[in-house]
């Protein structure tokens, strides 16, 4: 992985891998693949966010991959245009880079498996990994060094997980689902019940289910049902150091940006996108295709499709009206002050 | 754990197991315990949130534990009523599952003890766990794969850590408390001394302690005091990815949500609520029956039995009103603009 | 670590040793350092924070550690002044702690080395650490029980490795580095690109720079770039469960407090502050010597000296009366209801 392939490609061979339109020369040599800020000649670069458009006119690299609207008057550098030029720049990665690192069918040595652990073809299990009594590791899947997984769990096909990850008993991860360093799935849902000042601890006997397609990044955590089970979406990417409280159900490709904490028994639905530092309470329901802006609280349901900002979270046409009120309240209370002013001296016109 | 016992029970014997009031059939058979929402025929389930009530009149269930005062005329399911709902869930829950996962005296070949460690009576290591030399591992005390116990640190009797837990060296963690997976304790507090345009680090020489009771939830932070001790008093209940500088100092019996931020040297009394994502500064001190709701940011000292709120956290019921009177700005400016245009008419009638 | 040395020293020769000017006897026998708040007689504490300095007055301490312009009059403690006491009392810790632990130049036989680990001089790694192939461990590094080291990874002399920290593939730390325990460095990116509904990894084939001495708290995440690295300059220290994107580019010697977020492609200047729980959206730049409050949302570039604070972040004089307004709300509008009262009444004047 990150290994440079070192082989030379033509552009115009690029151009056809991404299936993109060229405009320049299909026989430029393309030595590799950089950053707009950072490309030198010989590496093809891309341009997905409009911010760093200024780039294209000072660049030195030899080729870049563009939107199809883009505005290239006056650009030198040899273009591929593509509707999605950031999918268009993966596929051109994969030219230049091992982006799957593989691993042999094998079990390292100090790997320790439970008893009745099911472990079918082309797995690897690394060094130092555990694997408890009843957990099934499906064709394909990879764990890593140090990794736990726990009774009864299972690790679907092409899945892969990196160093130091902890999945719990009864765990179900489905088929292709990526997993990063440090990250706890199964753990005890936060649930007491109060007796004479005492927090009785409600067990928590349910399980977690990361359905297929799922990525979590490091270090999040995702607990365990009371009961039922936690469940992550179909094709849901999971940023790092999110909080997935007990129960809460996660929709179909959401995307969950860093540091966002969801609250138990809170449901997401489709599309949604949370971005980073967002909290949501417990026990509320989010809609398909919400957007909710990064660092909001939300103690309420979100219909489908609504766009919500802020702290609380308002729809974002409200918050921004509000902080623009508030970037105005000097002058506000100004005029405040003049009309009493000018009140005053229509009552007693004499000062 | 979290492994069914499969077993039938009688409506009775249950209401009489949780120490409730049966209204119905003492003799009907319950197979399962299952959340409001999913319980079937066969199942128990419970009433703790009053959102869930419109469940009671469609739920499936065949009995359902409710608070005392809940409202239940028309409703058909037989009810176990309880002055605490979810205390009784909790101890029905026992009786169909497994919710203690024990383990034998022993330690796994693959475990790693230094010199002089204490091992007692009763207690398991698993594999690839590490304990440096002169740690304590109590009576009963269970460690999981893959974790670390450091240099002259002790684990209480009974106590349970899961598996990827780091504590390091001179941490004193009392008896009958859980920490869940990637949790760090004891990790260097965050000091330095500037001069010279570089941050030298502060030694931080302390230690820290976990009282009885206490749990603790996964890839939590807990820093080691520069000179003392740190403290999580006995019952408190810290939620996951929680992070608790050093010198702190947490009362008795409190409940800390996901992805609170405590800075150094602040305290906490007893019986204080954290909601989520709240941030407290360092050197503050909060009393005792505290709440805090989520996401906010606490600068000053709170006085015992307030509940505050808000970024910055004031009195809940100044910022309710500070929201609501954001939400009329719209209203006041126009009200502002009519008074202006009002005065400018009386000034100059002619216009 | 963290074990006391048990000798007792004179307060004159720790003045001499922390370059102090000696207000008092400088043979009175010192045991220990300890915090303001618990010493006792025979130890020495230190006033760093002004907001201790009633204590002063009733402390038990043989003597504090002081700055040079502290107001001292009525003190009876003997003083050793300075004009960073915090760095003096960092100087005197280390007379009576060992507050470097040391490990023999050794590999635990549980190690996993792969293939072709170069290990220099000097070197400890500790039970069930696992280092893969073409890792280069430099002279004096530690890598305690559990680490991992991916492929091609480079720890820098003397830097220090806690248990359980992950360090992928490509990522190079520099010398004389702190990495604490659950930290994962290297994870990939958060990128994806969109299409038909489905989210379309983007290979994140870059990598991880940590500058010569650097520390990085509990837990943190610190994603490798897609091209190029993320980078960590110089001497800047990072707190725990701080998140950081992929390409981010930190200057040197900044303070980035727990549970900060930083967006992917964000630039940080040298000499920056980052308060707790803030977070930056992704490409934009902040510059030297800013200082952001805490849980401040930062979504636009920040000048070169500036103070901000705020959700959104304003500059902080700009957030504070904004606030102090908001205060005021309640008075506002009465203050408007009163000048409608009066104008009404003006008009109307038979009522």
């Amino acid at each position: 992985m990150n290994k440079s392939k070192k082989e030379e490609r033509r552009l115009g061979e690029i151009a056809e891998h991404v299936e993109g339109v060229l405009v320049g020369d299909p026989s430029i040599k393309i030595k590799g693949v950089a950053g707009i800020e950072d490309a030198q000649t010989g590496d093809l670069t891309f341009l997905a966010n409009p911010k760093y458009a200024g780039f294209l006119e000072t660049s030195s690299a030899s080729a870049v991959i563009v939107g199809r609207e883009t505005k290239t008057e006056g650009i030198k550098i040899s273009l591929i245009k593509h509707p999605n030029p950031y999918l268009a720049f993966a596929k051109a990665v994969e030219l230049f880079f091992e982006t799957k690192r593989t691993y042999p069918e094998a079990v390292h040595p100090t790997a320790v498996l439970g008893e009745e652990v099911r472990v079918e073809r082309g797995v690897y299990v690394g060094p130092n990994a555990v694997v408890e009594k009843g957990a099934w590791l499906k064709r394909g899947s990879t764990i890593l060094a140090g990794s736990f997984i726990g009774t009864n769990s299972t690790v679907g096909e092409n899945s892969f997980l990196y160093p130091n990850v902890t999945i719990r008993e009864d765990v179900e991860i489905g088929n292709d689902v990526i997993i990063h360093s440090g990250t706890v799935i199964g753990s005890d849902g936060f649930g007491y019940a109060k007796e004479k000042g005492v927090h009785h601890k409600i067990p928590q006997v349910g399980g977690v289910r990361i359905e297929e397609g799922v990525e979590i990044g490091a270090n999040v955590t995702i607990d365990r049902a009371v009961l039922g089970v936690t469940r992550i979406g179909r094709g849901t990417k999971i940023d790092n150091l999110v909080q997935i409280g007990h129960n809460v159900d996660i929709g179909e490709n959401c995307i969950i940006v860093a540091q966002v904490g969801i609250g138990g028994s809170t449901k997401v639905g489709n599309d949604s996108i949370l971005a980073g530092q967002v909290g949501l309470v417990g026990h509320i329901k989010i809609g398909n295709r919400v957007v909710i802006g990064a660092q909001s609280g939300v103690t309420k349901d979100i219909p489908d499709d609504s766009t919500v900002f802020g702290y609380p979270a308002r729809e974002i046409h409200k918050t921004k009206r509000i902080e623009a009120h508030l970037s105005r309240m000097d002058l506000y209370v100004e005029r405040l002050k003049e009309l009493e002013k000018m009140l005053k001296e229509m009552k007693n016109p004499s000062h």
